[in-house]
This record gives structure tokens, C-alpha cells and sequence, in this order.
């Protein structure tokens, strides 16, 4: 064997080393560069059997998103049996599903195999590739079966049972039953999708090149509709853009005129959801961009080369041919949910039902998170003889402020709509709330019997918010969920919650309270617009730049999510763009 | 709108630079880093039509792999007018497609859009992303239609008209029509396949993970059986080991001692082709590694599980179950080719002929190289007396050593299996040939008439040897013909080929010669073997670094072939996974 000392001598080094000489190796070797450190961890085995097992709790979580996702990465008590079931055996970072359409971002950097995760955490995890299609809370027992995409043929049917149900499934895109929709149409809600719109935007353009066509059908297989001008709709429409602006003409020379982008929605804004200045900028830059915005649009009907739709205003129908189209106009819920609220009573309801603690309203063994739920506030109407009696210690049938005074945090934390009220109203205090109601004594002496307390409060209801359904509230559930599963046996004994008003004692943890840390929206040619809490708003190409550090770095949205691994690729993907372009090959 | 002062300044600069300084302020914030350049090249509008344009000739190429990938990146001159026609819109460096399996390399880095190299030419190339069905050489025609993946509905079909046809479409599996492989097999031929293998194995895990299978299951279905000893077979089967041991385990910890890799070859060796050092060593490798080597199993059906083989010397036939069947038995010819052979008179012929300049027989404007055609070299023997009376220029009926030796490097030429012929009988020149022949006279005075002239030829033609089906040799006939082409013109004035026996003046071109740089076969476990010309053989763990390095920089078989691009993000991939491993999501 003819010898190559170099070669032997730096392979031998490899192989000898741990991992962090490695990166040092080929950092050296490749004169620095962009190298990060992988989570080290080490591996546990899962699978032995000792006699301890068998008094642990058996946990299922449904689904492998956000919030199921950071529910797990949270979780560290070891007392627990947690088998996750999902039809996808990674997590995938959403908000970059946009720029995989186009492949400023691949696929494969914007997800983390869940068995890595669970790897990591030498925890006794086990997860199933399969779908969840019936709950059955009185058995305590779920039905499973592997998803069609498998290559091996048949599907697989097992039941599990849980002491503990945690369902993080997620939901479907929401067609409205609009006819046609889910056969012509593109959704953008899994990574799948987004590969397969970066196949059909070439495919357009590799099937308008084509010689046997009219310039007619060019126009229509090059043109590109977007339905809904949500965050989705109009991250994806301005990757879109790019990438027909930006790098497809070059490729495309003699079809390039023929390409334009329309976007549809119902109301009367774009970004309806952010800040006025937000939505005005984003729709000169669309305009600008020569990027059709038509407002009041209700599509009432997709067939394989036309989109119908309906003026909101004058009810006029039109049709308009397209080559591709995009529905991203929310979300609806899955059939499994569907089935499972009517079982448990809730079938009048949009979405399935939570209260505070994310506990299945009548279920204290089944959670729910992220977007097939929400949480249910309670009312202050609804409790408020409960609050008096309970503030009202001797029951005099008189409250007065020392007595009020005693209650009045733990209120606050049970009832976060009278904090929003008081807030709304500029109020400092729920003294001043009382004040008012009982029309201003002196505070010390100030009493009140049950029916000014209720006149007092009657309007805090008013304040009552459903939770925004984002990758940030499903994060932050699951960690919250995790945090409270690590903390059971301790705050069973010390409860650290507010009140039961219409119980005894504390609840045992404090409810669950969303944090806005803000909202991005990249716009395209490397803008984007920032909603920050407290009415901070920033918007262009500085905006942008905020977007790539916040994410690849010190995000508090994201760092607990995203891997080492993660952020890595998605920096090389960013500058590999850069370098080279988007990769128009149709694979 | 708050400032980012700092953001804004590093987007305007961004903004302002050209692709160079980009590279630069990339690598100086990236603090160096593995950065290469990719090919700088000015867009031309093909779409103008001048008058000049009619009088261009039209060359339709047929397929983007290696052979016609590498005739449109060495073709220069500017007075064809090009079109080319293939299913893929992009070349895919092949050589990498068992790596892609297990995610060691990226799909997409090891691809190239065919649009990008034709812009990068600054020449009239058109691209058509459509499949050729029909070929018709008496209308100069083709017939093509659009393939079935694309998700704009219906087949578009077109036909293109052609002075010059260039057939470059490669090959397809050859399944030896054994039951069940179309059905139940994976090939390994296309991008696609790579990345549909490695989602089964994924699969695999992910079902034998399940809780309802039985253990025999498990074993089935974590059973991956390789056809084939080729060495795709050998390279696919030692990724998939390294995979399956250095990845899974951590991953699947319940269920990896059930994995098992068979590999089954009709032969009594797998890499037949190599040295047999090379053979041994990787026989032994694969026994150590636990992979179950079957030779001289022939398969006979594949059922949707099992598998059924025929020992080729006992006769004796036995099932095997499987979970993934990956088939890599060598090449067949694809229909369309079929249909053309059949058209031209060569229905016979198990591949399309062409002579030494590649053209098809009988058809002076339609070329075919790489994996769908085989040079069919003259005999000397059916030359022979036409060789005879050129070289016997007076007509004597007698040849002498003066006269023959003006025409023995035109011979040398034309007949490549004479010079094969003297090299195997250890003799320097062909007149030792004679000498034989004539028996030893005096070489001065030595005359030769055609009978004894015959005699001294007629076992040359034992030495013809046919071209294996390899990316080198597709490369180099691409490489080849587009210099043709450029020195057209030049070349009908100078011609500059051997002397043409059965006719008059010289051949315009030199024949098709193959150079064969040598060959390699990863084995696995970071080690390769290599074969190079000259009966030079390196194995082991040198030959992986010889493997990456004459990958990543200075390959003759392959500078030209790849773009900075592309190595770029393979020389990357590399060191994700080195740092990272493989990743198991299954998209």
C-alpha cells in the first residue's frame, strides 16, 4: 500500500479526539469560520426495565410543534414515563418555513429530530412516528396509527395508555370550506409544504419556458396568488417576490416579464394584527414592488386554473387565472380535537377549551397546548360571590379595605382581565376601582356589602383575551407545563397559587401568564418590520438585521428551541445565499 | 422608526458591494472560514433574434448528466444555436448519490441548475424541462412532453426540429425483468432516489420502533438487503453501515441490535472490476463490520416482503425477508433509445452504436455518448486489404517496410486494439509485428503481400474493448465532442485525424480516446480504496482523505465538472456532519 503520511497522520488525529477538538481541527483547518458548538450530551439507555418503573407516571405527549417540543426540552423530572407520539419525528422552526419556499433557507436547517432531543436529556423518553386519530378520556387510552407517507406499506394500529395526557397537535390550515381549495391549492404549515411550493414556483417557470405555449397561458402558469395577508401570507409573498426578482430572471430571461404576484385578502388591511404605521409601510412596499394587493377579496371557489372571487363590498364575482396558489387564511382544527370536544361536552365550541393551568376543562389529567387550544378565562362575574365570601372572613356581609387588601393579589392573579381593566382605565390600584364604586368616602373607612363589590367589578370582564395562536404562546406553554411537572411533588406541598375562591386553600401553581416579547415580519429585500411590547416599532433594513442576530443569537423567543445545530445551518444557509444565489435545481 | 445606526451602515455597505467584496466582508465577520468564490459570469439576453440567428445551426443535446453537462460547459463556439431538453433542469455529481442516502452530503449540494452553467457561458442555450419520447431521424425531429412531476396538471407536448442531435440521456436500472423489483425496490440512479432511500431507513426505525410489532417484525422490517456488488452497491451498503452504527443506535437504542445489512452478488466477488487486493480488503472490511455478504445469489422475485434468491451454483432457492430493498445491478437502455434502434437498424444491438467520433452509425448529425450509447470500434480485419492498398501506394501488390511505416500512426490511429495488441505481446513497434509474420527476414528488404499482411493482423481485433458505463467516460466524450465543435470549422480546412482507409484525405477529427484517471470505492468507516492507472492501489483510511481531497480541489475527473458552488457546500456538509453526525428527520 502506497502511503500518504499526511493524510494518515491528520486522520489518525481525527479519529482520536473528542468532539471539541474537533471543531478546534476543522476550525483551524478551514482558518476560523462560522463553527459552533453541538449540545453535548450524553446517551441514557431508555429501555431497561427496573421494579421502580412501574410506579411512574406515564405521560403522553401529542405532537412534536412548539409547544409540545419545549414541553419536553423543559421537562427534568426524571419521575415521569413520557412517550411522545407525532406523525413527524422532528420539530420545525415555523418561522422560517417562508424562506424555504424559495431556499434561502433549506429545509433540513430549520428542523431538530425529536430523538435528539430527547437523547440529550438522558431522560426516560420514547417516541412514536405515528398520528393520534381518537383520545379516549374515560379509558385513559389513545389510538394510533402510522401515517400513509410510509414506505412500508400497511398501517401499523396500537392503543397507549396514559395516566397523564398532554395534546400539542397543533392545527390544520383552515379552508373555510371554500370548494377546491384542498385540491388546487398550497398550504404553508409543514416543512413539506414549503418543498413542495419551491418545486411548483420552478416547475411554473420551467413549464412557461416551453415552446408550445401561448404567452396567455405563460401569463396565467406565471402567475403566482397568494390568499390572506396575515404574517404568513405576506412573509411568503415578499420571499416570493425576491426570488422572482432577484434571481429567477437571470435564469428565466425570456419568460421574466410574464411572472406577477397577487395577493388576496378578505379584509381591509395586510398585517391587520400589527401596528397602523407597520401595515401602511408593508402596503406601499408591496405596491412598490409591483405586487398586486387586492383588499376586500373573499375567494369563494378554487377550480385547477382559476381563482373566484367575491368583493366584500360590492359583492361583484370575478375570476382570475393562476399558476400557483397559496391559502394561508389561519387555522381550523384537526378532526381528532373535533372528535374529542364532543366526547367531553364541548362540541359547540370554535376550539377546544382550557382553563388556566391548561388543564381540559372536567379533565385533571389532560393538558392541552399551543394551537388546537385555548384557554378559557374565568369570569369575575361568574365567581364574584365566591371572592366576596372568601375576602369577607367573619362574614359580616361587609368588606372592607384591610379585609380587600388580604385578597386583592391573589385576585389579580386568578382574574388577569381586572389588571387590563384597571390598566385600560388608567387606574393605579384596585382601591381606585372600589373608590369609585362606593362614589369616593374616606379609603379607611370604606365598606362595601356584596352588591356594590359586583356593580365594581361588573365591567373587568370586558378586558378578557384569547391568547394569539403563535409559535411564542405554544413555546411558552409548554415550558410553563414542563415547570410545573418539575415542581409537582414540591408545590403539592407548598402551593404557591392564588386563592380557590370556590374552593380551599391555594391553587397549587400560578396560572399560566403569556409574556409579548414582540413580532417580526420580514418584507423582502432584506426588510422586515418589528412590533416590539410598549409600542416599539421598527421597520426596514435595520429591522432585518435585528431579525437575523434575534435569531441566531440572544432571541428570549427562541434560545431555549433552537439547537447549536440549528442556528448553525441557518447562518451558513444565510451566507451561502448570499455568496451563491438560491439553488433553482427541482429536487 | 428607531435607529440601529450600526445595522444600517453594514446593510448599505452589503447593499453597495459587488460579489467579491460580499465574500470579504463575509469572511472577515465570519472571522475567515471555509469561503470559495463561485464562477463570476455576465448574463447575456438569449431571447434577441437577428438576422445572423438563421443561418446558426441548430444542436439539440438530450439529457443533463455527465456526458452532456460537460459537452455544454466546453462548447465555445458561438455559432450554434442550442437547445437542450431533459426531465432534470439541473446535473447531479453522482459519484456522491450513496452519500446523500444517509445524509453524510446534502441533495442540493451536490447539484448544479443546468440554467446557471448556461448563463454562465454567455452563449444561445435555451433549457426545456421536458422528457424526449420520440426521435425521428428522417424529420430531424424530436417529440417531448412534459413529465409527470410536475404539479401543474397535464402534459404539455411539443416538438423541436434539429440539424445536429446530440444523444446524452444516459441509462436507466436494469432490472433483468426480475418479478417485483419495479414495485418493491429502490434504485439509486437519481437525486430522487437518494433522498426516497433515506427517508425508508428512517421509516424502517421509526416503525420497528412501534410497540405493537413483534420482534420478528422488527427484524424484518430493520433488514436492508443491497442487489448488486457494484460499486454503488458496495458504497451504498458501507454508508448505510456507517449510519446504521455510528448514528441510529444513540437514536433507536430499543431497537438497534435488530438492524442487519445483506449484501447479495450473482458473482463470486463484489467489485469485481477493481484489483483484487482491493476485493479482498473490502470483503474482509464488510465481514468484520457484520455485513452478511451472499455470493452468488441471483434474485429471482421480490415480493412486497421478502425476497427470493437462486444460489447460481446449487440451484437452491430460499426467501429472505426484508424491509428495504435497494437494487444496483447495472444499467438497461431506456425506451426511447429502444425505439431509435429499432428505427436505424440496430433493433439487435443490446446499446446504441456509435462509431470512434461518437456519431451514430448512418447518421452523420446525430451524435450519442455516455451511458446510453458504446462505441463500436472497426475491426482491422474487415479493413484489412482496404488498409492494404493505401498503404501500397504504387500499387504492387507488395509492401515494404518504408511504405508501411507512412501509414502505421494513422493505423495506430484509427485501430486503438493494435496498439493494446503490441503492448500485451510486449513488442515496441508494429514491425515486430510484421517481422513475426513474415518470418525474421532482414527488416530492410522485408516485403509483405496481403495474405501474409492479414496474417499479421488478424488476432489484433481480440484486443477491442468496450468503454465501461462510468461518469469519467460520459464526461470525457462531452469534453471531447464540444471541442469538435468549436474547431469545426478550423478543423474542415486542417483536418487533422488519421488517414480514412476506405476513402480519400484524412479523418477531420481524432477519434475518441479514453483516459482513464482511476477509480474509487469508499468503503465506509472513513476508509476508500483506489485504483489508479499503472496498477497502483491504495486502501484505507489515506485513500478516504486522497477521496475527499481529489473531491474537494483538484480532481481531474471532475474540475471542470463542478462549480465552486457546489464544492463549496459538499466541502461544508462534510463538516456539519463531522461535528454534527447525520441528521434523522424524516423530510
Amino acid at each position: 500500500m502506497h502511503g500518504f503520511k499526511f493524510y494518515e497522520k491528520a486522520t489518525r488525529t481525527f479519529r482520536d479526539r473528542s468532539l471539541l477538538s474537533k471543531i478546534l481541527i476543522i476550525g483551524t483547518v478551514s482558518g476560523g469560520g462560522l463553527v459552533a458548538l453541538s449540545d453535548s450530551g450524553t446517551f441514557q439507555n431508555i429501555n431497561g426495565g427496573s421494579a421502580q418503573e412501574c410506579k411512574k407516571k406515564k405521560v403522553v405527549v401529542l405532537g412534536t410543534g412548539w409547544a409540545g417540543t419545549s414541553f419536553l426540552k423543559n421537562l427534568k423530572d426524571k419521575s415521569y414515563e413520557v412517550q411522545v407520539v407525532s406523525p413527524r419525528n422532528y420539530f420545525a422552526f415555523t418561522p422560517l418555513l417562508p424562506s424555504v419556499t424559495n431556499g434561502t433557507v433549506e429545509a433540513r436547517s430549520i428542523v431538530e429530530p425529536i430523538r435528539n432531543i430527547m437523547m440529550k436529556k438522558g431522560m426516560e423518553v420514547q417516541f412514536k412516528e405515528a398520528e393520534c386519530y381518537k383520545i379516549d378520556p374515560d379509558k385513559q387510552k389513545i389510538h394510533c396509527r402510522t401515517t400513509g407517507s410510509s414506505n412500508l406499506g400497511g398501517k401499523e394500529e396500537f392503543a397507549l395508555d396514559y395516566d397523564i395526557l398532554i395534546v400539542a397537535m397543533g392545527a390544520r390550515a383552515n379552508t373555510f370550506n371554500t370548494p377546491g381549495v384542498v385540491e388546487n391549492a398550497h398550504f404553508l404549515k409543514e416543512v413539506e409544504d414549503a418543498q413542495r411550493i419551491r418545486r411548483t414556483v420552478i416547475d411554473c417557470f420551467e413549464r412557461a419556458s416551453l415552446p408550445s405555449l401561448t404567452d396567455e397561458e405563460r401569463k396565467r402558469i406565471l402567475h403566482f396568488v397568494v390568499v390572506g395577508g396575515g404574517p404568513t401570507g405576506v412573509e411568503f409573498a415578499a420571499e416570493l417576490h425576491d426570488f422572482v426578482v432577484e434571481d429567477l430572471p437571470k435564469l428565466y430571461p425570456t419568460v421574466k416579464d410574464f411572472a406577477k404576484i397577487t395577493l388576496l385578502e378578505a379584509g381591509d388591511n395586510i398585517l391587520s394584527m400589527f401596528d397602523k404605521r407597520i401595515t401602511a409601510f408593508a402596503e406601499n412596499k408591496f405596491k412598490r414592488d409591483g405586487i398586486d394587493l387586492k383588499m376586500g377579496s373573499m375567494v369563494v371557489k378554487v377550480s385547477d386554473k382559476e381563482i373566484s372571487t367575491k368583493d366584500r363590498i360590492t359583492g361583484q364575482l370575478s375570476s382570475i387565472p393562476y399558476g400557483m396558489v397559496v391559502w394561508s387564511t389561519g387555522i381550523g382544527t384537526r378532526p381528532v380535537i373535533t372528535d374529542f370536544m364532543k366526547q367531553i361536552g364541548q362540541a359547540n365550541r370554535r376550539v377546544l377549551a382550557t382553563d388556566e393551568w391548561l388543564r381540559v376543562e372536567g379533565y385533571n389529567n389532560i393538558y392541552a397546548l399551543g394551537d388546537c387550544a385555548t384557554i378559557n378565562q374565568r369570569r369575575v362575574v361568574e365567581d364574584v360571590s365566591a371572592i366576596f365570601s372568601k375576602a369577607d372572613k367573619n362574614n359580616t356581609g361587609k368588606l372592607n379595605l384591610k379585609d380587600f387588601q388580604e385578597v386583592v393579589e391573589d385576585i389579580c392573579e386568578r382574574y388577569p382581565q381586572v389588571e387590563l381593566y384597571l390598566k385600560k382605565k388608567q387606574m393605579k390600584t384596585i382601591d381606585a376601582l372600589l373608590k369609585n364604586a362606593v362614589g369616593d368616602p374616606k379609603m379607611e373607612a370604606m365598606e362595601l356589602d356584596i352588591e356594590k363589590f359586583t356593580n365594581a367589578l361588573s365591567e373587568v370582564d370586558s378586558q378578557m383575551k384569547f391568547l394569539p395562536a403563535t409559535a411564542q404562546v405554544a413555546a411558552q406553554e409548554g415550558a410553563y407545563l414542563a415547570d410545573c411537572f418539575n415542581r409537582f411533588e414540591h408545590c403539592e406541598k407548598y402551593p404557591e397559587g392564588p386563592l380557590r375562591f370556590r374552593g380551599t386553600g391555594r391553587h397549587r401553581f400560578h396560572p399560566f401568564r403569556y409574556k409579548h416579547f414582540g413580532q417580526f415580519a420580514p418584507l423582502g429585500g432584506e426588510q422586515a418590520a418589528t412590533q416590539l411590547p410598549g409600542d416599539w416599532v421598527s421597520i426596514g433594513h435595520s429591522s432585518q438585521w435585528l431579525w437575523y442576530s434575534v435569531y441566531a443569537r440572544f432571541s428570549p423567543l427562541c434560545s431555549k428551541q433552537v439547537s447549536w445545530r440549528t442556528r448553525y445551518l441557518v447562518v451558513n444557509d444565510w451566507g451561502r445565499r448570499f455568496i451563491f444565489g438560491r439553488d433553482s435545481s427541482r429536487i
